[in-house]
C-alpha cells in the first residue's frame, strides 16, 4: 500500500534511504538544507518542499536523518518546523543518532499534539544505506512501529522494535561503544604485529576467524594495513556519538573507562590535519603519534 | 606417513590435541606432571614416559603444551629435560603461549644441537582443541614447518607459518590484545543496555551482525547475559598472556593503553572470590563493583 511520506535530511545516509522509499512506490517529498543534494532524487520524480513545515503538512509519515540533538529539535520545533503543520495521527521517525533523553523529550512534546515519534537510529554505513541492508533499532510506541515497519523494511534488513521511546537511541549508544572500543584493540594489535615484523595482512587473515575476530578487525584493520584512512564513518561524527554515549551513561550511572579512553585517542587525531574528517580507523594516527 | 611423536603437557588443550595425533595413526608417547591426566589417552594405546628426557630420546617431533615461559624452559633445559636426550634433526613444537623473546632464545639454544624449535601457539579454546578446529600460528624455520605441517593439521583448521622464530608468539600476543580489549567493549555496552532498560539478549542479537559485532560480543556477551561466568578461558591465564603482551610491546616500543586498562579491570576481578578462575567475561564484575 502506498503511503504519503516525507524525508528530511539528505546526507550520505538519508539520500539513498529516501530513494528506497520512492522506488518501493511511496509518494515521497523531501527537504534538506542544501537543495543540490536532492537533485538526483528530484530527477527520479520525488518532489521538493521548501521547509519542514511545508513538507509535513500532508504526510502520513515524516522521516528525519540529520546530525545531532539540536538539529532534530530545530527541524521539529523551530520556525517552519514539522510540529507547526503535522496532522494528528501522523508518525515521525527519527533516524538521526541523538541523546536518548532528547528522543524521549521530543516524543513527549509531539504526543501532546497526537503525533507518535519513534527513535530509529541506524547502523551499517553508506553501503548499508545504499543496499538497504541497514540495521534499524526502534524505540517508541509499538502500534506506531507496526504501522511504519513495512516502510522501514524498504531501507533496512534488520528492523527491530527494542523498547519504549529512547530505547533505539540507547541501543545505538551501545553499538557505538563497541565500535569505539573495538577499533582501539585493532590499532594496538596491528601496531604490535607490524613492529614485531609480522605481515599485518597475514595477521588479519589468521586471527579473523578466531576469538579475537570482529567486524572492526576484518574491515577497519584491512583499511589500516592498506593505508586507507578515508571515512566509512568520520571520527568527528563518532565523537559526537560518544558524547551522547557518555551523557546516557551519566544518566544511568554506568562507568565507561574503555570508551573514555577511545574518545581521548580520537581527540588526539582530531586535533590536527583535519583528522576529524578521516574514518575511525585513523585512530592508528594517535598511536603512531605517541611513537614519534 | 606415521611419525614418532611425543606430547608433553596434557591440560585441557594438550589432552585432546595428543588424542588427534594418536587417532591420525601416529606413534604417540606422552608425559605430563600429573599422570592421572593421561589415563584416557593411555587407555587408547598411547604410551607413557617418565620424564621429558625419557620421552624425547627416540622421537622425530616433540610437542609441548604447558603454561608459561619458565615451564617451557624447565621442560626443555631442566633436569631430565628434552634437550638432554633429543636427537639432532628432530623438531620441537611449542604450543604454549610464552614471551616471543623466550621462544627465540630457546630456539637458538636448541639450534646449537641441531634441533629446530617452532613456536606454535594456539587459539580456539577447549572446543577448538576437541574438534581439531584450532588456529595454530607458527614461527620458526620454514623447512621445519613443512615437515610438521601435516601433524599440525590433525589438530587445527587454520595452520599458518607467519614468520621467523618468535613470530607465532608475537601474533598470539596480538590475538590476546583483541580478546582483552573487545571484552571491555562488550561489558560497557551490555551494562548501558541493561541500565537503559533494553533486554540485553535483544541487544546482542540486534547488534551482532553490524559494525559493532565481534566473536566476543556474540559468545561472551551471551554468557554475561545468562550469568554464566564459567571459564572458556580463565582470567588468570589471560593475565599471564597480557604480561607477555606488555613485555613484547615494551621490547618493540609499542604503547598499549587499551590493553593496559583491560589488565587493570581483570586485576580487580582477580582480587577477590577466586575471580582469576572465572572466564574472561567475568570482567563484568569489575564494572559491577564500580557501580556498588
Amino acid at each position: 500500500m502506498s503511503a504519503k511520506v516525507g524525508f528530511i535530511g539528505l546526507g550520505i545516509m538519508g539520500r539513498p534511504m529516501a530513494g528506497h522509499l520512492a522506488r518501493a512506490g511511496h509518494d515521497v517529498v523531501v527537504f534538506t538544507r542544501t537543495r543540490d543534494k536532492a537533485s538526483a532524487l528530484l530527477a527520479e520524480g520525488v518532489e521538493w518542499r521548501d521547509s519542514p513545515a511545508a513538507l509535513a503538512a500532508d504526510r502520513d509519515v515524516v522521516f528525519l536523518c540529520v546530525t545531532d540533538t539540536p538539529d532534530v529539535e530545530n527541524v521539529l520545533f523551530g520556525a517552519d518546523g514539522v510540529a507547526g503543520s503535522i496532522r494528528a495521527g501522523s508518525v515521525v521517525v527519527d533516524h538521526s543518532t541523538i541523546a536518548p533523553a532528547g528522543a524521549r523529550a521530543f516524543a513527549e512534546r509531539l504526543a501532546g499534539q497526537g503525533v507518535a515519534m519513534l527513535d530509529a537510529p541506524i547502523t551499517g554505513g553508506e553501503i548499508g544505506a545504499q543496499n538497504a541492508t541497514l540495521t534499524i533499532m526502534v524505540g517508541g510506541d509499538a502500534a506506531a512501529f507496526q504501522r511504519v515497519e513495512p516502510l522501514l523494511k524498504t531501507m533496512g534488513r534488520t528492523v527491530r522494535h527494542v523498547g519504549p521511546s529512547g530505547a533505539g537511541q540507547a541501543l545505538k549508544a551501545c553499538n557505538q561503544i563497541l565500535c569505539a572500543v573495538n577499533v582501539m584493540g585493532v590499532c594496538e594489535a596491528i601496531l604490535l604485529a607490524r613492529q614485531s615484523g609480522i605481515d599485518p595482512a597475514t595477521a588479519i587473515e589468521t586471527l579473523g576467524g578466531g576469538a579475537g575476530g570482529s567486524w572492526a578487525w576484518t574491515q577497519l584493520g584491512r583499511k589500516i594495513v592498506d593505508g586507507d584512512l578515508n571515512p566509512a564513518f568520520m571520527i568527528r561524527l563518532m565523537q559526537k556519538d560518544l558524547r551522547i554515549v557518555q551523557s546516557a551513561a551519566q544518566e544511568n550511572g554506568v562507568p565507561l573507562p574503555g570508551t573514555a579512553l577511545a574518545q581521548q585517542l580520537f581527540r588526539a587525531v582530531e586535533s590536527r590535519d583535519a583528522g576529524g574528517d578521516l574514518g575511525t580507523q585513523a585512530m592508528i594516527r594517535a598511536y603512531e603519534g605517541m611513537m614519534g
